[in-house]
């Protein structure tokens, strides 16, 4: 299962060689994982307020296929590649949407360790373990 | 008296213009007036941990004067322009320094409202309140 | 006239005192005045490479009300205020919407120097410069 | 050879959680190799408007140790690993640093494709090319 958010390139999020700057996909990827969440009635502020669930990110990784441009119209796909213990694995695509055809720009993982509020490891909430667990693609859960 | 921080422009934070975000000039007010405050002894950070003093900003203001590009070395003047109450009001320069002359790139200032951890107006602590008043050109605090 | 988009608070917007750092205000006062443009007809992306028309920020100008804080649901407001010769002021609001009600967050303004590739003034498009000056609110105007 | 840059935590970096939002790091990791090509002796704003040579990320990598805090002196270590044609990576450590410790944050890597200014790749000017093939431990160009 994967959640799709669409943003449009801010000026903002471009630099001098007139593309988007490398570390703004990594604001995409988490867009991208908060609308997963969603997606499946989780609201990422409240588990982080209410339930005390946070989900750092450990690792991170993208591999750019070809630039995004300002005012580009971008679609963040989202699923989840992996939950084991306290080990959450999200998987992204970065795409360029036109009316004549869409453009892989991007593509990448994040590895998450889900900790309490005072940083330790911690379970995810069942409800929502066992949502995730039902969203992982068979080959990759295997 | 005037704090003086220098930095670099950050590839991240040009625009596809060729030149810095208007928005980043912000982040470099900032930056200037945890130094002011450092240079008066004060560590800002333990102000909000350890006196649960915190400055938010409750109007900025920016001219832009010239353009700053990647790569130039920036020098970030702060001082204090007024401290009446609970309103803290700090004053700005930013200056594009090379061998051979400085260039005025923008002025500005930023209003603050002292205020407690729960976010109520509260008098900046005395000895912070004193070296601040201390700072404040005369022609300003008359 | 007044254009009107819609964004969610991003956590990388946030800062540690919880609530959106100030400089990303002026972020979304650039979106606003972009969807302003777009809703006249105008690509600010078009007008910047085909027409060779730039709109540099001389001055920018926040007043903050009430903080916004991650996935907010928030609104940008943006109009022109003025048009003269090569100078284009706009003003913008910022609001929170939830399903209970609406609270302005933040107000401001940008003055712009519509310039050309070289930087140096010119005078806005015609095409564009009449449907300003239309969408201006009689009382700013006069 | 390492070349070494030190920074300090900005206000604007960090996130509500309290810490540095995981896409700074990268934003780090560009000025440390910027840092690393000047003390080769090579300006990467000159090498781009001059040379006509970028050298955009292909990839980028990010594993975090340990989070970042406001105010933290931070170290970014930055190598080169490879360079194969047109192809060049980079190694990245990033330390905290206080009297007491010396805290390893986060690694990374980016990978490389040098392109000229049409965004076709193309060789490193040779100049460059030797002094970061010298620089590159021998364990790893074997």
């Amino acid at each position: 299962m994967t959640a799709t958010t669409r943003v449009r390139v801010r000026y903002a999020e471009t630099d001098q060689m007139g593309v988007v700057y490398y570390a703004n996909y990594l604001v995409w990827f988490e867009l991208g994982r908060v609308e997963f969440l969603r997606s499946l009635g989780f609201d990422y502020s409240r588990m982080e307020t209410e339930d005390g669930c946070i989900l750092p990110v450990v690792e991170a990784r993208c591999r750019y296929r070809a630039p995004a441009r300002y005012d580009d119209s971008i679609c963040i796909e989202a699923f989840p590649l992996l939950l084991r213990g306290s080990v959450l694995k999200f998987g992204y695509r970065i795409l360029r949407e036109t009316d004549a055809e869409t453009t892989l720009l991007a593509e990448g993982e994040t590895v998450h360790v889900v900790c309490d509020r005072q940083l330790e490891r911690c379970p995810l909430p069942e409800p929502v373990a066992r949502l995730i667990r039902a969203a992982i693609p068979a080959a990759e859960s295997s």
